[in-house]
């Protein structure tokens, strides 16, 4: 099941990334490239960072997910593709928690890392992918303009999963604890429209 | 000669960044910069996601090509100037044909990459650098831009080779197949100015 | 005491990412991505060129150097930011001096890179958390903009490493020589306002 909820998750992020490059106008290899870099550029630096090879090049049904998605996010007549906004944003969601969990779990597994910098290493998993889309368009990248609880969530679950071991959890419930925290943080932010102030100073 | 044709290519890709560079008007340090990050960038990535060192940083005639042709380049008359970006472009061809051919090979090898995933990874050592150079410039990467039929020799390579090996062929087959698609492919559309249709929904 | 003085590098390095961050006004998540994409770009691409996991990462205390000078930089008080733009410049030349002595002398240990690029991979580790940062905040980055003395520090600062070496120098001499040159050579360019000249050619 967490299997395919992560490719649904793949799916997910693969289409934000040819939803980013509409503006632009890119043409068909255009789209997939940075469906691609979306999908897979998180787990590819936590990998780089953990100094393994990219999990992700090793399994043909991600691939599979990525290019599938990319054809129907290219060809979605405009009627239909106008109403799947929602539950796009939902699937993000899923895709943003499992990949904040998995890359959380692994990086607390590989034994070089700290746990304080297994929750960033999660983040950058999660959110990796969507920094270097809007990089690859030539724009600040959304993750970090003022108020998107994005990352923010990413780091909650991370919070939560320490949390979750340091109370004697198992991995497993380490994991859960990750994704479900983050993704619940996600849509009620989405659903409530939480947004994180910008830092202030007496002056700027 | 393959090793020779290699260096070429490296040679050609970090004229490319010094050229990139010139409307920015950098200092010398800034254009050999741009010079190795569109020379080395892309083996990078490949060998980042293999998991393994980078190449390329083991081997003194790379860093002596990438050296003499950053100094030639920025130090070449403008009368020679204007008339060596057809063969530039020529030598950045074949660059591109070898870098797509040993990353594709080298992945395949590996047995960490699934036969589809060593297709995109060809392409990325091919185009990595080229899309580094334009992000170190500050602009969208040209690559990703509609039209030009660059990643598209690479994945058109990629998918020779792939063909190649389902027909029994040996590596040295296959690598030989990649490279001369993609070169034959990249130098047919300068020549015959071949370009990609932005993908159009029914409406934007 | 090297270990020391490079924790005051990394939050250096770490403020300046906040700094970089100011214009954007982006919340308090996004100043501490920067900060650490700033800290601990540099070491990561480094690692990832050798093939090994990221060594920053294992450290409790670099993690707790970055937060706490993020967490600082954040909240000083006006009257007090504005005066520490000068120390802020000196830690910043430490932490460039200590970063590119460790990056070259890690390389050369490990084998798998040539003398040359050594001294490459020593300013990819000084510089490429400042690169980072400014393509994170969608600008061309400083260090590539004309005229700044700091990739020139690192490479002149490698040079006399390479020097030391070649005099018969272990690798302790070697690196003291390569932070001691990179660090006076910054210091004195700030401190004289040297700049290097754009290159020309005889037209543009």
């Amino acid at each position: 099941v967490l299997y395919w909820l992560q490719l649904l998750g793949v799916a997910a992020f693969a289409i934000s990334g040819v939803e980013a490059s509409r503006g632009k106008s890119p043409d068909i290899v255009g789209a997939f490239v940075l469906a691609f870099a979306t999908a897979l550029g998180g787990g590819v630096i936590r990998d780089a960072i953990l100094g393994r090879p990219a999990h992700a090049f090793g399994d043909a049904n991600t691939l599979f997910a990525i290019v599938s998605a990319t054809l129907v996010a290219m060809w979605l007549p405009g009627a239909v593709h106008r109403r799947i906004g929602s539950p796009l944003r939902v699937a993000d969601a899923i895709g943003l928690g499992l990949f904040n969990a998995t890359g959380m779990v692994t990086a607390l597994e590989s034994g070089v890392v700290t746990p304080a910098f297994a929750v960033v290493l999660g983040a950058i998993t999660g959110s990796g992918g969507g920094i270097i889309r809007d990089v690859l368009c030539g724009v600040m990248p959304a993750l970090l303009r003022p108020g998107e609880v994005y990352i923010t969530a990413c780091l909650a679950g991370g919070a939560a999963g320490l949390l979750a071991r340091a109370l004697g959890g198992s991995m497993e419930v380490t994991g859960v604890t990750i994704a479900a925290v983050t993704i619940a943080l996600r849509l009620l932010a989405i659903r409530f429209d939480w947004k994180l102030a910008p830092f202030h100073r007496d002056e700027v």
